[in-house]
């Protein structure tokens, strides 16, 4: 149910696209408008905030918008109440994000062009192959900064006459520059081997390599287990949320639900029990970096968030498959080149989840236990960026605690070798297919908005204390030291000084703790970026150096790798930003207007179990309450009884049961 | 359904509890004998190994008693099968674990001294208090090293009438150190700030420190919330799992559960789609050193294995309570003092949970999407010593993952402090209530069988690759250093590096990968234990220094603090075990029959919301297969659909109908 005045985060409607685009199209009458973006441009935070509290005037309704206008990338802003065009600038040697019109272009001008037939022919395929092209962006590796957009197009064949069959299971050992213009500008052969010596005098493609343990689709696979029974979640009441078009209200929390192209689901003026607690929470950028070091590879780093965009690859959520239980979807809107409004549906479902013991104590005098279950308000969405997919969740609890959880699966991205062979940077996941290290890093921008916009950074360790000395004299005492982070920096995690990250409000004490109100991070420990600092892969992703960054907030940045990370670069991220104001005394992060940014991820050298669809590989972070309350916020939550959850027992007459079912002959 | 010849894993069935206890009794039949255990001695490992291989006889059955026998503690050790004591020895200097019936006495014997009374007078307690004495065991702090029993005595008091009420929230300022004769040997006056000076002048439970925002019972909490709509778990065709008495079977998995009274939950022989994976794995300790260090403080630190017993303080679980779905649970048994077998009903609950996306991948060419659900098995049993809870849960994945949870819940143990005051190691969770920093340190012991019972422990590394160099031009490569360690030792984590500990099978390479099959562990990043080195609290944990030990394996290495914890003055855990070897060849732990231990936890500085009741502190360790299986173990799980999940789409309607259902006025 959509309120007929827009709330300020609510992104665009379609209604809004469409008008945006006839007034784009209005300043331009005679030339060609190809669009990419039509998005909401959120207000400026100092307006949204006096529209928040009460004080200011809804903000002017904006959009930002990305089109080609012959041929040159603009940015525009549209004023949705004035009607009108209120900035217009051309992003001179940037590029949009990925154009899959484009990159179907650049697939078959690759297959059509002679001197890739040439290099086909030469791999003598087996029979029946059918050529794959897949091409990816191109990572900035220092051999050309190509001011136009360049593809890099990866070569697989598949076997099998299905459609789904899984071509990644052969790569060839070509790949191929294509430009702007559609030209194949260079073709090159593979390395085969821990070197970059290729291997083009014996037949590559021998029976050696032809396996068929690498298909995943169900048609394709034999020897399914049928073991697993039916698991329903039931609620007879219905769900325990409700939802106000982009307003959800669940457990005490309240917050808004947004969605844009490239960041996909983000959350705004995040609420517990009427306390203001976050203004934004979004991932802001991914990237994922191969460590392959043999040329072409370096060209192998992908920002699936700058580049890809998390929303434009959003799936769309089936119900009973990628969401279990009472679901509710969200719907979002992007634009098409035309200008029209495209529906993105089920891009994000919203379900609870049962998350086991909540609290308990049994006083051991009485005997009498009180147990409470935790239940977890659920916001999901999946994406799919080329081989790859990745769920994203964030996982409300009512004990107030936020965890934002990443889960990695999909298909490796897979490069050839020859049989046998072996290196120290991939894993050879099926015969001739090797699955290089990469690392997956990405970025949780987190906006703090406890109890009031000026929040502050403390690090917090926990230390022995000095000993032997009058106050320790049995040396078990330890505590804590605390330090408010004043200048904007990247810091580092350590877990051997249980060093914790606490977002606070400084002026805002605990009456009981005599402390700040805040709340932690609970990372996720994670190493950073393994490319040297000197190299583009560094350069262009600037986060990945450290865990924990804090800035001042800013309505530019939003983006820690820079705005525009198609072919970038570098050095327009999150250290440069904070390198450019490193004498501004006005860049204090202390009782300010702070942002906190995490960067965390997976260094995923493969497993053979990765292969051919790998199974999910979780990494979370958390964001808990520390003092910010004045007790267990989950404390009014209901004992658990049987009376309400209706399990039921399984005796050892079912169980016999099970195991009769079980040794039945299967058919 | 128990078998009738006992499984050599199998506990103690009640008739064998019964058979040792009178075999025991008929060796001393003129003394008194005080039976504390009668427990399942495993066989050797070698008579097992040849056992499940099917090369040897089931290993004879053996008992092991711990007893009071005319008041000497011993140990013997029973033959079931040729009925009767193998072995029968004096523990001189030890103590057997925490005797309720003592610390029983303990608490009367105290409340009953006249200078216990003298003291409770001076407090001037508010009128309608309760005393509460809580008994603690006594951690050794080099005040005196007393080789007779002694138990530090803690004061509360209860202002309600409730039988619940939450005495900890008025933590009185003294404490009694109580004999093995029930003497009160001193009184200690607590301090009531940061140093140790103590306040006697002024009236120290005036109404300040009286509130009410400390309870938990339900009874004695208004302001419920009732908007937590029920969730049900419901599995039309039963549940997946089959048991036949301990042995259980799911998804391709096998194993056998046991159970103890000091470690409770153990696993055994721990199978997938028949290939061995873990001998044995179980939570062998865990200490729970404060870090307050004003005297007397020092003397807590609990073993709340080698002192309490998880097996013994388990909760008998609660369907619909503890446990949500279909449920089956596993009794233990234990023994009275007089040699009865007692019942340790519903101490282990098994249970399905659905665990969201298992692995997914739309082929983006097709658009379609293939997606399966991951279901866990899930074995948890929950603990309760004095104030805290732990709920200690394994789960087990169709992917051939193993999880194990600990959750930490329950009160905190608190300390009186003035109003006004604060320390560096504690906060202040309720007025005049300090709940002192701690850490909680487990130690999972993991005694790996990897297709084999020799295995090696690796430790890998990802490091960049020389830059510049030849074979790294452009500064992105990385590769894995990989070092299998030879000798027994202490390990630390380094996320830094994403040094990564596997368990392998070096005999055993994978055809398709070229290396030996493996696990790796996923360790919980944690804190060791900060107390000096020379402390009793780090003589007496020794597994709290690092956080991933090996040694070879040891039928008598079970308990990585030593075999008796119970004031215990310390060097008889695992450092102490590795030491003692250090120059013997035959320590060798490359491919060898090893033990790996992960010792994890938390630094835990509580948050005022960690009070009255703590909600779940959730940490997680896990062992994952590297290239130990051809692929992904998973992949044959059947596609998700909504014809077998059976989701409920929640529309616009619904949405309404809760907001209309949430303003309703409620009575």
């Amino acid at each position: 149910m959509m309120s007929t005045q827009p709330h300020p985060f609510d992104p665009l409607s379609p209604e809004e696209i469409t008008k945006v685009a006839h007034i784009v199209r209005q300043l331009s009458p005679n030339e060609n408008v190809l669009f990419r973006v039509i998005t909401l441009s959120e207000p400026p935070k100092r307006e949204l905030i006096a529209f928040l509290d009460g004080v200011g005037p809804p903000p002017r309704r904006i959009a930002r918008v990305h089109a080609y206008i012959s041929k040159a990338f603009h940015e525009l802003h549209v004023d949705l109440n004035a009607r009108g065009v209120i900035s217009n600038e051309i992003q001179y040697g940037k590029h949009s994000h990925v154009d899959t019109a484009y990159m179907k272009q650049v697939e078959e001008a690759c297959l059509e062009d002679v001197r890739v037939k040439v290099e086909i022919k030469k791999l003598q395929l087996p029979e029946g192959a059918t050529v794959i092209v897949e091409p990816w962006t191109y990572a900035t590796d220092g051999m050309n900064d190509m001011s136009t957009r360049t593809a890099m197009c990866w070569f697989y064949m598949k076997l099998s006459g299905h459609t789904d069959a899984n071509y990644y299971a052969y790569p060839l050992d070509i790949v191929a520059e294509v430009s702007e213009t559609l030209q194949v500008t260079k073709i090159f052969r593979l390395p085969s081997g821990q070197d970059e010596s290729i291997n083009d005098d014996e037949k590559l493609y021998d029976h050696r390599k032809i396996h068929t343990s690498s298909e995943y689709h169900p048609d394709l696979s034999t020897n399914k287990r049928d073991t697993t029974k039916p698991l329903h979640i039931v609620q007879p009441e219905g769900p325990s949320f409700s939802i106000d078009g982009n307003h959800i209200t669940w457990e005490k929390w309240t917050m808004r639900i947004g969605f844009n192209y490239r960041e996909g689901m983000t959350l705004h003026d995040v609420r517990y029990d009427g306390r203001s607690l976050f203004y934004r929470i979004s991932l802001s950028e991914m990237f994922v970096p191969y460590g392959d070091p043999r040329c072409p590879y370096p060209r192998k780093g992908a920002f699936d968030l700058g580049n890809d965009g998390a929303g434009l690859n959003a799936n769309n959520l089936k119900l009973g498959c990628d969401c279990l239980g009472y679901i509710r979807y969200f719907d979002a809107w992007h634009v098409t080149s035309s200008g029209d409004p495209l529906k993105l549906p089920n891009v994000v479902c919203c379900h609870e989840q049962d998350d086991g013991i909540g609290w308990k104590h049994t006083n051991f005098r009485t005997g009498n236990a009180v147990v409470t279950r935790a239940r977890l308000l659920v916001l999901q969405t999946i994406i799919t960026v080329s081989n790859y997919e990745y769920v994203f969740v964030f996982y409300f609890g009512q004990d107030a605690s936020i965890h934002y959880e990443v889960r990695a699966t999909g298909i490796l991205s897979t490069v050839p070798i020859d049989i046998g062979n072996q290196v120290p940077f991939g894993t050879v996941v099926a015969p001739g297919v090797l699955a290089p290290y990469h690392q997956h890093l990405f970025c949780l921008r987190i906006d703090p908005a406890l109890d009031g916009y000026r929040n502050s950074l403390v690090v917090e360790e926990s230390v022995p204390m000095p000993f032997p000395s009058p106050s320790n004299q049995f040396g078990v005492g330890y505590m804590t030291e605390s330090k408010v982070v004043t200048r904007e920096q990247g810091l580092d995690l350590d877990h051997h000084k249980n060093r914790t990250f606490k977002i606070v409000n400084e002026s805002k004490i605990n009456s009981t703790t005599g402390t700040p109100v805040g709340f932690k991070l609970m990372p996720c420990y994670s190493q950073m970026l393994l490319a040297h600092p000197s190299s583009y892969h560094a350069k262009r992703s600037e986060f990945g150096a450290h865990a924990v960054w804090v800035t001042k907030y800013s309505d530019d940045e939003m983006f820690p790798s820079g705005k525009h990370t198609m072919q970038s670069l570098g050095e327009e991220g999150i250290s440069s930003w904070i390198k450019g104001r490193q004498d501004d005394a006005s860049a204090s992060v202390g009782n300010e207007d702070i942002v906190v940014w995490h960067t965390f991820g997976s260094t995923h050298n493969p497993r053979i179990e990765d292969w051919p669809v790998m199974p999910c590989e979780k990494m979370v972070v958390g964001l808990k309450p520390v003092n910010f309350f004045d007790r267990n916020p989950a404390l009014d939550v209901h004992v658990s009884t049987q009376e309400r959850n209706k399990s039921v027992l399984v005796g050892e007459m079912d169980s016999e049961r099970v195991e009769r079912e079980a040794q039945k002959p299967r058919l």
